[in-house]
């Protein structure tokens, strides 16, 4: 189903190979033996393929897929179309996804220095690094082993780079230091001046900032996102948080480990999250705040206080999700006709 | 009026040649020959100028100016001062355009591959396609007849651009295939993977995106904005659609034809948007919904649900149009004093 | 406290210097001779380093710090611990910042054209200019006395940089004037055509963007921000005004003097904004505003109409402030249990 000018898929697998990838079990009555070549959607799947079904709003294409075998969660496996082999999983799009890296692994075949990079003298490349063309590599800066420099990014003095780490085209980083098995997406701005000014109506006087970014391992930072460094403390990205496209995460903001923070949030200086924190997409946070551990941030919220552990926090300004549920309703009824049942 | 240092006008055209290019009727106290130079903004325009008015907030600049002539809807051409020209149209705005544009028509002398550039020998861009300094083009990439990309831009393996398009300085594109005439304005990201995880308190697991991104004919992309490509399907912009700086489009969204998507919009994943969809500045979309042909959703509105063909629906959670402004009402009635008539 | 792979201190310098820097009073008991050899946090600062005490939010810290000394207000000298020596100023944020940049100025030594820099025979560097690796300036373009166009950075045809501007990795511009101590930082598209089109169901007209760009002296333009050039009249960032990371300008937007536009604002085309207004973070505003000096706009504010001069609003759509926490309260009101005096 991919498209073979981008993708070139492994395999075959056969299904008890791909049940050991994915953690999952072979139901009674599939072959072990039958050979999958492909992951493909529900609809575009055909019989050499393995489809997943972890969203209800796509039962029907469940119940109506072609595909040879698929990933389901016990409970609806009796969907299941007449002749599909079931890999049973409680996770299936966990399992979906383990199989999927066994037939498109992260491959990555060039070393060295590309024609066109610049490489300063005193930094360094491991020997099985990559820098790719126009990318630019400052004073002092270390590339660590299989990491990977992309086309016409910027790895600022003294930059430390981790093992296995990938960073996207024209991505710019400086004053930073990256783990291992991070990856940097295009057009990513790392570790530059953070919004200091003490304002003065004779002219706002722009304060040093001296800290760094700290990005743990596991990490991944989106598109076009922007972290400031610190102004003194440093900005950190704790370990296997997914930071989205165009989020904006300001100086000394530290993020703890296994958070997603979705597509444009922003998050004002100083404020800390916790860990396995959820802030979906266009969220809003003040600084100087904290949000607890497994805390739950609505789209679109603005957050002007701190969050408990565990709490889920929607509405801007936000507050806990059921008090604005009951707000959404209440406002709706205040404009409801009199009288009137819908 | 424009800056010579960036712009050349071509000309001068008479008024007859002018009304020919807009489609616009003169005005019967018009003289067809009067020789026109420039476009002008309303207030900066003098007699060898045209300018043209469309928005009533400015019908006083229009009154008072000097515009040696101007375009103007049938209906306010009473409004205009003595001795101005008048070209009628019911599309002013329009009109003004096509007029503009053959004052300033898009022009482009280089071909070839500029000094350090770097082409893939694999890739093949066409004798009139132009690659600028510090552009990269990967392995198998395909560059159409006329087509430019910009300085320092990155065209990744395997991408595919059409005839007469324009990709700008530092834009990134990666697992896609680009239209004609399409415009991708600088540091665009378009192609990177989506943000696909299998949530694990042990460590979130990363979903191969094995989809690409299709740009159709006559799409404008804006600056900065992102693009992540689909999971397996692909995520598509339709024909002539519009989007804007710093817009967020996830993976496997499919846009239709001539949609306008202001800056700074979120589109998550899956969401499917029909043909002629206007969604203002900020809006964001949960995935996996639908947004029928037509609809228009607000600035900042929040979209949680399916919006049906035609709808306006605004804030957040969005809600139709009416009730929002009658929410909006009853909200600022709660505090109002008792007994005020404000 | 600096990392010092990044960051390298001047000094050490003595109190009675650094209150002077600081426009600062040193306390009665404080020993002006006494050295102090860096900046730090109030938690992570030792006996030879100065901090500074500004938000009460950490009047904790300051009580426990063990910095040799620190810029305090008058009015919470007493909060300090004992042997702490204090510089008291009534802008204590500032007279910091000015302590902070005697310890770490801004330095650059290097000068001219880098190796990997492409530069238009028909451009002009100051020859104490310079243009790091990977930099393109385009035909015409000059810059001033001791700016820096940052690495892989794009100038376009014709731009003007003043004198002590720096232009940060990847950033973008074309078609604009930028003043003298101006800082552009990484990714920052600016001078790009705006969002201009005579929507037709046949295809939207493209307009011809004819103005420019003009940055004023002083201004500072945060990483991955966007600027779209005016569409006849220039787009304006008056003298001293600060944007954040970002934030979409649109076309014709004018921006007063001294103004604070924090991260992810968008602002629509032909808004006006006066001096020392303050847009907090993810504020939207429509086009065609006017917006008083003075006029402070909170986050994620959705601003639809004129803000008189001085007025602060909230929420979307936005009103005035008291009004909004008025709403806010009643809100919350509605939907409290029935004789409940939380």
């Amino acid at each position: 189903m991919a498209d073979p000018r981008f993708f070139t898929p492994q395999g075959p697998f056969d299904l008890a190979t791909l049940a050991g990838f994915a953690a999952a079990t072979l139901a009674d009555d599939a072959d072990p033996d039958k050979t999958v070549k492909d992951v493909a959607t529900l609809d575009g799947a055909g019989p050499d393929d393995i489809s997943f079904l972890d969203n209800l709003l796509y039962r029907d294409q469940f119940a109506s897929s072609g595909a040879g075998a698929c990933v389901v969660a016990p409970k609806f496996a009796a969907l299941a179309p007449e002749g599909m082999s079931l890999l049973l999983s409680e996770a299936p799009y966990k399992a979906y996804a383990l199989i999927a890296r066994a037939f498109y692994p992260e491959t990555r075949s060039e070393t060295g220095i590309a024609a066109g990079a610049v490489v300063h003298d005193t930094a360094h490349v491991a020997a099985d690094g990559f820098v790719a063309a126009g990318a630019v590599v400052g004073a002092g800066a270390e590339i660590g082993a299989r990491s990977v420099v992309g086309v016409n990014a910027v790895i600022g003095e003294g930059v430390i780079i981790g093992e296995d780490t990938q960073i996207g085209a024209c991505a710019s980083l400086s004053h930073c230091r990256v783990g291992h098995r991070v990856i940097v997406h295009p057009g990513a701005s790392i570790g530059q001046d953070g919004f200091g000014f003490a304002p003065d109506p004779e002219g706002h006087v722009k304060v040093p900032q001296l800290g760094r970014v700290v990005i743990e391992d596991d990490v991944e930072i989106g598109a076009n996102a922007t972290i400031d460094r610190g102004s003194g403390p440093d900005t950190v990205i704790g370990r296997g948080s997914k930071i989205d496209n165009l989020v904006q995460i300001g100086h000394n903001v530290q993020i703890g480990k296994g958070c997603f923070v979705v597509a444009q949030v922003g998050i004002s200086g100083s404020t800390r999250i916790g860990d396995h924190v959820s802030l979906a997409g266009q969220a809003g946070l003040i600084g100087h705040l904290k949000i607890g551990d497994g805390a739950r941030v609505g789209a679109q919220a603005g957050v002007a206080r701190d969050v408990p552990a565990g709490a889920t926090v929607a509405g801007s300004p936000a507050v806990p999700v059921i008090q604005w549920h009951r707000q959404t309703a209440a406002l709706a009824r205040l404009v409801k006709p009199k009288g009137s049942n819908r």
